[in-house]
């Protein structure tokens, strides 16, 4: 499928979002959801993700406000999601700054199968263990080195994973795509990432594939072009964003998206 | 009182309106709260939240994101309210999805005196128990059935319902009232419902009425027609519903409100 | 340093400015971080938070929907930004209206050394014990009230002391600033105060300084009176904020600046 044809299903599927998310985005991840055309639900309580989860299209799993019992609550979720076959995203944010983070994530990995892995450089390079090879991952721009961590960090975690960054990478260790959309005004709004993670649960509820996750990206980064159109700043980008997300139609995205082996 | 009147009441008392809420809605239920005119304030913690909701015109319990200690704080909370007289409305988030939020639901009916539940009509079906005599509640349109979950769901909870959609019908099981004012795409932002929830209790500080809470939905709705007007999408439907609560008139108000009996 | 150069050297800088804060506003304040060209990070697990702080420029505390493992978390982050000097912000949300909230802060302040705490009149003066001299704190407005307000509390908290209102004053029991920068749409959108403790701690994390505490706020006003140019309510208000603050330049602050001796 092409992006814009796996739009077109998420629209007339309206896949349900089960997401177990931080609290300083909650509300932005959903309303992403929303935006692209599928259902947000949020729900953490131990007693209930399982029975949430097991009707959810995808699950997605992001630990930036962390505590133990919403790591116990991921788990659960994430097995339920393994079940019913849902795919399951996870967004190691984070990971790296805090052993809690890291550990935390590595569980997260052990116990459940992931789907996708949607990080920064840094985040993907120190849940892979692979930081020491990486010099100065907030810079890392070239695209060769983008290219070679997703890779390394998709043999090494035994998943397809997301770098995101100025060019996005998207790699399941054999075949790696790039993704050339976005702006730079995405960085100055919090969540950004988060939200691509979102965006990675709804396609990937279309389709189970290195394309649909790289299709995300691409549907992501085509919305926040347009939203920086005529931005005055991170906040009316912000409000524009959802505005074009909710605009994007199958055809503008496939026109639109900048997906090339990498 | 009109519901202009009831809204030029509600700003000059300026009521404190005490929600123990969702984490993804906490912020925009605050700020409809301060746009309509009242003072919002959260507080869940067991320790706390007799003391505050002691002090409070209204108090709004809703399950979104639940957890146990959270339900039990809404208990402490209702029996506060209803030991000074404070409304108290009951926003039952995801009733009939697990079995957690149904439970949880009933346990707060029996043991606090609920002015107003609002709910869609999936949650408010399956809240009364009469969801095996609803077909297809997502796409329930026709005022006939609408009026009758309505009313039915009133009287087998023993409160006044306020069902959303659409149109929306309030009944205390006895009266039903029709609120046709209101936009499509408040379906696209996530929280529009609880934020209906809050304008209940809101308005429910001024008078506790099957009419005010009619008024309540009809003042958001009629904000939601406003900030629709030059909506390019859900971001900035969002943002210019804040700004028409806040330039809502009392005249407006009742000149555009459509509440009719049903 | 002027309010300008320290703007100038947030900007350079970048600090890392963690936020143990309440789930209302903790998108906003994340937000407001990086819109003035700081780095948010939200974390509060016991496991992590002492690590988290030790990478730190500044840490904020904000009690606004409190719990008690919170507190513990506030507590030991607190002395974590003490052992590596790193500055510790407090605001006392709310104290004065339960006696948890009034006990908690009280509790930080006896176990962190506090560099500016930030609040309303009625917090400050609740926090500090000297409400009883205090009438009528919602409407405080004459300088020579809300100046002595903020001399009382310094001396009797032993820290800075920030009291937000028309207008601010920041006094650290000697010199005393007034800020007259701002717009009332502020007190039109939750989370305005959360906000000016946030911007508080970046700019304590250039310089701390009576000085830097009242640039803060001084930043913040002048952002809020840009903001408030073309909005229509505190929905566009809420969103050009994010705008003018990214937008702010140091030669704009120090311009537009009014800070004062009170």
């Amino acid at each position: 499928m092409t992006p814009g044809a796996m739009l077109r299903e998420l629209r007339r599927g309206k896949p349900l979002i089960h997401q177990i998310t931080n609290y300083v985005v909650m509300n932005e991840t959903a309303n992403v959801t929303l935006a692209i055309g599928a259902l947000p639900v949020m729900a953490h309580a131990l007693e209930e993700v399982e029975e949430m989860a097991s009707h959810a299209g995808a699950l997605v799993l992001n630990i930036g406000t962390l505590s133990q019992d919403w790591v116990d609550a991921m788990v659960l979720a994430g097995k339920a999601a393994n079940w019913t076959g849902a795919p399951v995203v996870l967004d190691p944010v984070g990971v790296g700054a805090t052993s809690l983070r890291t550990d935390s994530a590595r569980h997260i990995l052990d116990e459940v199968e992931i789907a996708v892995v949607r990080g920064n450089p840094a985040e993907t390079a120190a849940l892979a263990g692979i930081q020491a090879e990486i010099r100065g991952v907030e810079s890392l721009g070239a695209a060769a080195e983008g290219a070679e961590l997703a890779r390394g960090a998709a043999r090494a975690l035994g998943t397809t994973v997301s770098v995101t960054g100025a060019t996005d990478f998207v790699s399941d260790g054999e075949r790696t795509l790039a993704v050339e959309n976005g702006d730079a005004l995405l960085a100055a709004i919090t969540g950004s990432g988060c939200m691509s993670s979102t965006m990675t649960g709804c396609f990937l509820a279309v389709e189970r594939s290195v394309d649909a996750a790289a299709a995300a990206l691409a549907a992501f980064g085509v919305a926040g072009e347009e939203a920086a159109r005529d931005a005055k700043g991170p906040g009316t980008f912000h409000v524009n964003l959802y505005d074009a997300l909710y605009n994007l139609t199958p055809e503008g995205l496939d026109e639109r998206a900048r997906i090339a082996n990498a």
